[in-house]
């Protein structure tokens, strides 16, 4: 059965995407810790990181710099990063906007943001990405 | 004035040494949150890890997914993966040996490990590495 993130990159299930390349996409973190969480994952579906191939794993880290310097452009923050990967067996960087170490605590109870306020987020990413 | 992180680089701070390339060095984090946990930097001392220019970055990144395989040979668990920088000036990758989410909490206690424990810990990695 595909993961949930190989629905979102066939278009199955809806999601708010930021990016998309040949071998990789990124879309807002449903569940976000800050404004503009990301995840930004191989199109392979591969449950661990470090299991993709050398020139996969080097393309999907190169679009996460970039996905992450088009959010630093909108947020005016540092992006953090963080791999875990149990939640989902479809191996996925997190991209986090934050000031304080405390923010990148997936501990943390999550942002309910509203659609709208996921769409805006987006969009400005999207659009930075695009220009960048 | 150096980073802590370049003076290990240079051999003026002592640290449990798993392995090193032309361009990065990977040493066990004195604080850690579970057994091998592992910080992986650039040799360059860049404060922000996406200003690495892109063979670099692509370079360090590649570095840490073989330091990363040589601790999962070595500890049997999946490794996650943290970027938040805030603490050292000197980007750095966390390496994080783990089972359950939240062992990654960067809030947790840290291990306190004796110096035998460690250098037993970073000689396993640093022979699975060599072999690898």
């Amino acid at each position: 059965m595909s993961s949930i993130f190989t629905k979102i990159i066939e278009r199955q299930i809806p999601a708010h995407i930021v990016a998309e390349s040949e071998d990789a996409i990124a879309f807002l973190d449903i569940n976000p810790l800050t404004e503009g969480h990301t995840l930004v994952i191989p199109k392979q579906e591969v449950d661990y990181l470090f299991d993709l191939e050398d020139d996969l794993y080097t393309s999907l880290q190169l679009f996460a710099k970039k996905v992450a310097k088009s959010m630093k452009q909108v947020t005016g923050k540092r992006i953090g990063t963080a791999v875990m990967g149990l939640e989902v067996p479809h191996a996925h960087i997190h991209l986090i906007p934050f000031t304080q170490m405390s923010e990148l605590n997936f501990t943390n109870p999550k942002l309910k943001l509203s659609e709208e306020k996921l769409a805006e987020i987006a969009e400005e990413i999207r659009l930075a990405f695009t220009k960048a």
